[in-house]
């Protein structure tokens, strides 16, 4: 991705009188922080999408040393509304070899309404490992850099497609003005500079960081930073775009269209097995003999994987059979070492973020296995039945799902995919035997019934997951569960061959 | 609390046959569990409280090494629907000075409705600080051990009161069999036990455990772990009865009066300073002399505080300044030295917490520094006087939150809190203000007019919040905002003093 970065610096209005301007300035910013605060949902919302289809901000700062970020900040307040802007500040993360560099910071991004100044973000991660690099022969290599570039730039698509906007500004100083700030630095601010670790004084470190700038994509700003006035300006007037163009009509068209063309994708054929599972029965002899053999060989290829997080994705109809499936994987663990996430419906806070936020935030940390009974595929299954989430929405969830676990795997992540298939008749029979046995009554509600009645609708839905989502990196398994012995060694069969597979790979790439 | 534990250990119903009781018991877990997940709100909340009063359970595991506290939670997931069994297990957290022991694990508690087993909690972090004390001379006296076992005492009350049911379980093993199963131990689970970086082959240490286990508080049950199956039977059992109580009818004057009793507080007086506010202004060139030499000093103090957190809370009625106020308050500061929490509704997820959950969530990292524009007072301003909490909720609130305060205070925390008190003409006057200037309009709403109807109800409840929650630790500072440069002033100088007289103590303490 090394392509030249256009050459746009803001040049501000120059001010008529000192304190004109700014004054102004600090009017609009204000009102535009309110309206961004109060926008209503899109017009083209569906009446039945509960999602407050507004608009949120985030501003990635970055910059040479000492060009003033922070004061920039300061003045921003000033002229704002400081309770409607927030700052995201922490100390550089720690590199995690299993996760993209976007990872650390999925708590720190804006909901619908909000505006985000991100002063720590991913970028500032990137320039550290690759400056690192420099000089570090463990730094990262220029390829792994062109690699996580992609990475983040798809991430970022992701967030625009769903209505973000990213402004990302440059704070620029020459090599004379920084070496004359760093001679007349306030020693109580030293610390902030001491983080970074890097040497301002020489000369190479300056012109490795400026060289880097240019690889890092067409749509940095870039602020001349020599005039502390200037560059305060032109800082809150890119803010202020930012939030104007936040809140200014979209047409329902380029709405639907950002990011990804809405596909009309032709509908799939449906699978054999979704159709017609299997149901000849095992024996339960034999069924626990190999389901014994089965927990012993996946437990321990589940501690031999190494440091790679593991996610194991349940998806099926309502009494496939997951929770029986689930109880089978962990049953020789130990409780620390796996996290079940059950996903029902989003709560109202999550709704206002990326419909994948609520999943980022639940990845495993490295070395962790997280089971996911439902997970994000909800987004083309039942949110596009139930039409919480529009055609054009439900249809490039697709790509974005595909980038989302591309991005897991190339860092190490090992996804097992599962689709539980049982047929309309054995899911009408154990509905009937939940309502009729008393220790499985709770298990039944009137819900479970309307769904069923969208029995087609979910399938062709199930099919169209299946055709668009089933990727060399993260393919589907559908495992037929009518019978329910068959049907749960056949996971832990899959989970078996997956897991050989990927620690296999691991062997073939680090040896 | 060096009171002596009561000798309540758990003994199961005999199993008739080894597989009856765990099939009952299973099946009761599982239709328990339905029944916490699916409870409905108590009856007694007052059809205006949106909160839903469904209680929550938690289970705190300690014991010896080796018991098999692991062992005895797998066998819970065999047996349990592991959905609706979140376990928290994360490696020990190190002390932080600054806060109480509770504060890393906020993140792990339940919501209204749910079971988490807290793996890892609070009393790991006491025990193996004070065991270090034993022979590390840094470690925890026995004087602190004490301190923080009250403060913790206080902080589960608290959740008590506000319907969690919280179960302690000690699994205890004798010396003999420790050793034995040290001789035994699988090598592949050894990493657990290295977690805790003590050696149990000492004699000493499992004495030393054992002697603080009777200083642990009366209310800890212990698990006798010599036999595995009668172990995990017991341990079974007893988040049965667990789950049982949190959907056991409750009473509503049981349900009321629970922790604390209703108080029927009498009603206290007005201060005068809220029923006139003093209105004399302020010259312009003498409000900016002062305000930036106020500035300047509460900057430096700020940085000067050392390692101690610092929240500043600012309560007021609408229009009354709290805005101004905390641009003047961090104008000179770099944006990444503090955080500004504007509080509003809770979030529908927050309101299946204790009502403190979210700002226990906010409270800035060890140095760093908050400001609460609105603050925990909400659940005897807003809450009260909209019924959102009943008379005996925000009676008892009172008691919680000086508890709350004390606790972090006790820590180092820095509390200001202030009260800007405006009168009743000076609002309207603002109110009329916002609504005829166009670059403020957007800061009046009509709920700004409905809450301004009910002036006299939030005047008594004001009185009754500053003469009730006014301690010692964490004083009220009322400040008379009708001329806005006064009152600004006056928030820097409060400031000022406190964090002056902070330092100094800080001071006498080290010294």
């Amino acid at each position: 991705m090394a392509t030249q970065p256009q050459k746009k610096t803001v040049t501000p209005p120059i001010p008529e009188t000192a304190e004109k301007i700014p004054l102004s300035l600090s009017v609009s910013l204000i009102a535009a922080q309110y309206a961004l605060k109060t926008s209503q949902p899109a017009v083209h919302s569906p009446p039945a999408l509960p999602i407050p289809a507004r608009r949120s901000v985030v501003i990635l700062m970055s910059g040479i040393e000492l060009a003033g970020k922070g004061e920039a900040l300061m003045q921003l307040r000033e002229w704002s509304d400081p309770r409607l802007l927030q700052v995201c500040a922490r100390a550089p993360e720690p590199l995690q070899r299993q996760y993209p560099l976007w990872r650390p910071y999925v708590r720190d991004l804006p909901a619908a309404g909000e505006l985000k100044i991100l002063f720590s973000n991913w970028y500032g991660d990137l320039l550290r490992a690759r400056m690192k690099g420099g000089r570090d022969p463990e730094g990262m290599s220029q390829e792994a850099f062109e690699r996580e570039m992609a990475t983040l730039e798809s991430f970022e698509q992701g967030l625009r497609d769903e209505g973000m906007i990213i402004v990302k500004c440059w704070f620029d100083l020459s090599w004379k003005s920084l070496q004359k700030r760093l001679d007349n630095l306030d020693k109580g601010l030293l610390h902030w500079q001491q983080l970074h670790g890097l040497d301002w004084r020489e000369r190479d470190q300056y012109d490795g960081l400026q060289r880097l700038r240019h690889h890092l994509g067409r749509d940095w700003i870039t602020i001349d930073s020599e005039l502390p006035e200037q560059r305060d300006i032109s800082f809150a007037h890119l803010v202020l775009e930012a939030l104007q163009q936040s809140t200014a009509p979209v047409a329902t068209s380029e709405s639907d269209s950002a990011g990804t063309m809405p596909i009309n994708l032709p509908a799939s054929d449906i699978p054999a097995a979704l159709l017609s599972p299997s149901r000849v029965r095992m024996e339960k002899e034999l069924y626990k003999a190999r389901l014994k053999r089965l927990q012993k060989s996946c437990t321990a290829l589940i501690r031999e994987r190494g440091n790679r997080p593991l996610l194991l994705v349940l998806e099926g109809m309502d009494a496939a059979g997951k929770g029986g499936a689930i109880r089978r994987v962990v049953s020789r663990l130990d409780p620390r070492e796996y996290q079940i996430h059950s996903i029902s419906a989003p709560e109202p806070h999550e709704l206002r973020h990326h419909y994948l936020w609520r999943f980022w935030k639940r990845l495993p940390d490295a070395a962790g296995m997280a089971i996911f009974d439902r997970s994000w595929y909800g987004r083309v299954l039942v949110e596009r039945v139930e039409q919480y989430a529009s055609p054009a929405e439900w249809q490039r969830a697709y790509t974005q799902i595909n980038a989302f676990e591309q991005q897991l795997c190339q860092h190490g992540v090992i996804i097992v995919k599962i689709w539980l298939a049982i047929s309309n008749d054995e899911q009408l029979s154990r509905f009937k035997a939940r309502e009729t046995e008393p220790h499985k009554h709770f298990k039944i509600t009137p819900e479970d019934w309307r769904n069923r009645e969208k029995w087609e609708q979910y399938q062709t839905a199930v099919a169209d997951m299946l055709a668009h989502t089933n990727t060399p990196v993260a393919p589907w398994h559908v495992i037929a569960t009518d019978d329910k012995y068959t049907a749960r060694l056949a996971v832990l069969e899959t989970l078996e061959t997956q897991l050989r597979r990927a620690v296999e790979r691991l062997d073939m790439v680090d040896g």
